[in-house]
């Protein structure tokens, strides 16, 4: 067992109509020149956005509004932001959105309270020394973001994706409402689903340290998403589903499921960036595609973890060696992607990449990584090369 | 569903000489003129407190020191602790110890930061606005003080024990070193674990609300607890049961456990709340002695749940009738508290109480609740008293 710090200080109001509340926690939190930060048309075509603006004037709270955060966020807006802000004498950053938005104000924070060039933090060159105080109202389940200390830009020369983490970019309040996630199209939401399982996955297959407590709470969590996911696919307007999913997104990201261990393997999501920086791929979906081939190939190494995910979390019966069960969990997992329509492989991801590709993906993460990578097991550039090409 | 609040601020530092960091953590926090609160010497004999001072004198912090904070903390004190904190200029507090010592520490910081009488807060007839900042650093793993909104004071006058709930109490950071807990008496030991699953008991035996995330983390968090009880009734300094049990302490009372339920059922603790006034009895203990007559006279009107406990904690059989499976799950619960050497009825717990008594405890306890309470089963004051009957 490793010793841990635990911090996840975003106060949560979880249900419906939370978004009402959203003048007075930004009066709480200090704030009364607030800049809204969101993405598309959807926040402002669902009614929401009005919502929040009335809000807003009826707590003589003042506003300046930025749209267009994307999935993977640029550089370029965040930029904008800073100067928008500034010009305004922005002292609240309010992220309206899922993962793409919530990020993008992180770095508008960080821009604006440590001066310089923000992408220095991305960078690796800085590290931050405070941001400006931020709030979430969510309409994604997903990335987690509104309770973790991580976000991630992508610097549009060279298409280069950075993620930087820091307790200062954690949200001071996170409006959760499950209602708002209902008109998500069923692609999204299962990407969603996946990457809120992937996140806690990346704790989990480790060969260093790990808690009981955090293991079987990890278990629980993900049983009970892998469980709404499938209602989802069959019945997208369910509430409870809708809100399982979305109280799980946060708990699987704000560090509570990695509690005691190595600090997690995260080699899916290292080897799912760069399909996504060479490809057109939807986070979730790529990470789908990747998991079940770098599954196969490091099982062995974490046999126990393995044996433990199959029983614990597929359920699958307890017969045979532990490398049977081990990979009767993989199967089932990959049965799982397929029934809520996720792809287990590049194929069914919808790319043809050719194998120069796939070793041109394999050099940048492995120097992406420092070489190497991975607490399930170890991997190098040949490793990563042997999975992209497993996942062909 | 319910829709619910989550806030748990608290900065963890968990594991091996994470005190070393308690200067650290002060100033972060910006304290410069401290309150050292602590208990009885047991603080001061480890040489835990030595090296406490000795870290803030390295850091120039000035401090004072108030010791004596005992189980069922007395206002007399609490009173004590604000005089000295005017008269000192103390503008952080820091509690060594456990429950005593930091919800003594607790009601300093509201007299404190208010004005005013604080037992007001106590007794209902006002509400804090502020608090001034506390850290702990956690010797015994038991209330989940150290994470949670509430702390419990007894007024000498009339032997009044009353809590008060807000977030202004919460604690800036927890310093947890399972070590710290290694010298504990096995009696303490395991009134600790008794008090830290009810904590999640009384969220879970619920007929209201209920998210499969939440309950089955609670589970995962109870089958931990359960599990390494009997791993220190064996093996008293075996650090990961030891850590196993605090950090399952603080998970047990931060909310995470009562996330979209009504907010829990609560009358064991009631139960045992008048029990503690009459008796000297130590609170896990007299948890265990009240719980078991609690279930049998609730069970029936909570099946469902009392099922899953039985299944899901207490892994018996799933075999028979659900009142069959529900029985047999109690059972268990109470063959547990007597294999780590927990009462199951007043006897066992030592005191000898006359019907009298009872009926007392019964009128005090439907008076202190407001007529009745509860939510596996709504109880009054002939309920009550039938439950203390059923205890003897």
């Amino acid at each position: 067992m490793f010793d841990f710090k635990y911090f996840a200080p975003t106060k949560v109001l979880f249900g419906k109509n939370t978004e009402d509340k959203v003048a007075e926690l930004i009066k709480e939190f200090g704030g009364s020149k607030v800049l809204i930060h969101y993405g598309g048309g959807s926040v402002i075509r669902s009614g929401l956005m009005d919502k929040v603006k009335a809000q807003l004037e009826a707590a003589g709270i003042k506003y300046v509004m930025l749209g267009g955060a994307v999935p993977n966020p640029h550089l370029q807006l965040v930029y904008e932001g800073i100067e928008l802000c500034k010009k305004e004498n922005v002292d609240f950053l309010l992220a309206v959105g899922g993962g793409s938005a919530i990020d993008s104000a992180k770095a508008i924070g960080y821009g604006l309270a440590n001066g310089g060039d923000v992408w220095d933090f991305y960078d690796g060159k800085r590290k931050a020394e405070g941001s400006m105080p931020l709030g979430v109202i969510l309409t994604l389940a997903a990335t987690g973001s509104e309770m973790s200390d991580s976000s991630v830009i992508t610097k549009e020369e060279g298409l280069i994706k950075r993620g930087y983490s820091s307790d200062f970019g954690r949200a001071k309040f996170a409006i959760m409402n499950p209602e708002l996630t209902m008109t998500l199209p069923d692609y999204q939401t299962a990407c969603g689903c996946t990457d809120i399982m992937m996140h806690t996955m990346e704790r989990y297959f480790t060969n260093g340290g790990n808690m009981e407590i955090t293991d079987s709470m990890a278990e629980a969590l993900l049983r009970t998403v892998k469980k709404n996911s499938i209602i989802l696919r069959d019945d997208p307007k369910n509430y409870d589903a809708r809100a399982e999913v979305m109280w799980a997104g946060s708990l699987s990201h704000n560090g509570l499921t990695g509690c005691g261990n190595d600090g997690g393997d995260w080699m899916t999501h290292k080897l799912e960036h760069e399909l996504g920086g060479l490809f057109d791929v939807a986070h979730g979906a790529g990470l789908a595609a990747i998991w079940g081939s770098w599954a196969r190939y490091v099982y062995k190494d974490c046999l126990p973890r393995f044996k433990r995910y199959a029983l614990n979390v597929m359920e699958v019966e307890n017969k045979g060696t532990d490398e049977e069960i081990a990979l009767a969990g993989i199967e089932a997992m990959e049965d799982f992607y397929r029934s809520i329509n996720m792809p287990t492989n590049l194929r069914e991801l919808g790319i043809t990449a050719t194998d120069e590709d796939l070793v041109t993906m394999a050099r940048k993460c492995a120097v992406g990584v420092g070489g190497g990578k991975g607490s399930a097991k170890f991997l190098k550039e040949e490793d990563m090369l042997a999975i992209y090409r497993a996942a062909m």
